[in-house]
């Protein structure tokens, strides 16, 4: 059993990153009102939060910019027009996918940008590609981190090998990411165990990102907090991509560091959040993204069934097995 | 770190008791269709849920029959209409509060009613006539549990003290019972530990029933499990009081005993509990009850801002750490 102190005090080394307009993103093709992204940046510098993510860094000659809002690409002028020069304590993140992202033209010095961190995200089988850009990114200046995505169908031994190349590269955190949202806490304490052997080797910190298809987002990030895993990721709402993701609302209050404050979260979501739901933003917990998680699938399907506002749960779950 | 083997294989002590009708109740004043009772019944035999809970037996010269469904006061002759003589392996539960029920003239001989298992509900302060309440039930012939209400606001040695009256009663099973859904898996594992030696000591079973105020009821049970408890309360959609229980369709997912079956639950609440929502019954997690689940306060408060279809969620912040 874990000390009891871990509920009742605080690991400084905690960071919460606010990850609502790139995963919450997803859901509305980031169309999102410049009042709606200022509203949200004061609200995480008023609660304390650490970094806040503004979305893709999506490259423009695969992705048509009247498609999607400016945190699909989240040039550095953009950026600018939000946070100025962001003489402030909350740094910025923007997320670059492998193969989504032309990093070298489109990742500037980071003397250019306003940017912090560059989060790469990559699946297994890209991870040469990953470290190219890990390092592109360090030596323009940034702080990096990198999610490998999806390994709740990856086997160990893979992962392990991900981690020992990547533990050579100049990234600076590894994130523990359940992409689909079928990892149980004991899973994610194996995982932050696997992660944490490779994290201390080569001197790296551990991060999570969680999805609640299982209604186990906040239940998994307060796991990886007590097996030794220091960034969060939340969004407000659990605002993400089909189930969400672990609510800033939840973590907040769960966090015992003085400074975070759940306020200025509350006020936000009340001003803005439902009011997103009614224009017709959809997300969270739903029976779909339960069968999803459940059979550990990618949750397209289930973000289908959603968007064509079909409620036969039973006859989804046919439809899904048979894939199987 | 708990066995792997947890996660893969099943303990046959596991019982799944189905509280939709109970704690639902509460939402619905026990409005149910006999069709939706019928159903979940049929449900229930055809997942492999061991008990089914009706609902109360409240005491009639306390509460109007008019102002509630049947569930309320679950009289026999009701239960027969649902069940016949249920020649089934699913077992029939009613719970009896302390105060609230009429146990030496409503609860009649087993052999004159079609319910299995009497659960006793109880605040740490009427332990003496929740034993009563047992051996009464005991000697009329039921199965017996006992739960013990608002133990998150209760100190551990007061827990024992209650723990060791009613282990030496003939109590089948203690229930940890998150009334204020204030609890974290760290310390419902932390009540297990300290059930489980009164259940050790008097050869008791241990069963957990969880709120959903922090998004925790289904991690906590599942928590739970992996701690040595086997009677696991869930309703189906997370019906129950203010943020509501374990979700019964997330609980089968996890089980994995053959006996369980999800795709029933499923096909009922594709049939039923959207409609019961359409019909204007309100359950389920909001930052009202994220709000009284961290400051360890009952619901009452976050009940009846939702009842007054109130959204100023920082105005009710304000209010409820006020009354700290």
């Amino acid at each position: 059993m874990k000390e009891v102190s871990k509920l009742m005090d605080f690991r400084a080394d905690i960071k919460v990153v606010d990850a609502t307009l790139r995963d919450g993103g997803l859901v509305n093709d980031f169309r999102f009102s410049d009042s709606f992204v200022k509203d949200l940046y004061n609200a995480n510098l008023r609660s304390g939060v650490d970094y806040m993510e503004f979305g893709y860094r999506a490259d423009k000659e695969m992705f048509n910019v009247d498609d999607f809002g400016p945190c699909k690409f989240c040039d550095d002028d953009y950026l600018y027009s939000i946070v100025g020069e962001n003489n402030t304590d909350l740094k910025i993140a923007i997320m670059a996918d492998v193969g989504r992202c032309n990093y070298k033209q489109d990742i500037h010095d980071r003397s250019e940008s306003p940017v912090d961190l560059i989060r790469v995200a990559t699946y297994l089988h890209q991870i040469p590609t990953a470290v190219d850009m890990i390092e592109d990114a360090k030596n323009k200046g940034y702080e990096v981190s990198c999610n490998i995505m999806a390994i709740s169908t990856a086997r160990e031994s893979d992962i392990s090998a991900a981690l020992d190349i990547l533990g050579r590269s100049s990234v600076d955190v590894f994130y523990i990411v359940d992409s689909f949202g079928s990892l149980y806490p004991e899973q994610i304490a194996r995982m932050a165990d696997l992660y944490g052997e490779f994290a201390a080797k080569y001197n790296k910190k551990l991060g999570i990102h969680a999805h609640d298809n299982q209604h186990l987002a906040f239940a998994n990030t307060i796991e990886a907090v007590g097996d030794g895993v220091d960034w969060l990721d939340a969004t407000y709402s659990a605002m993400g991509r089909g189930a969400g993701n672990c609510a800033m609302e939840l973590l907040l209050g769960f966090l015992k560091n003085p400074k975070y404050n759940i306020y200025p979260v509350l006020q936000f979501i009340e001003k803005h959040m439902n009011k997103l739901k009614e224009g017709g933003a959809v997300w969270g917990y739903d029976l779909q993204y339960l069968m999803t998680g459940l059979l550990n699938q990618h949750p397209r399907t289930a973000i289908q069934f959603t968007k064509d506002g079909r409620n036969d749960y039973s006859e989804f779950y046919k439809e899904i097995i048979s894939q199987e």
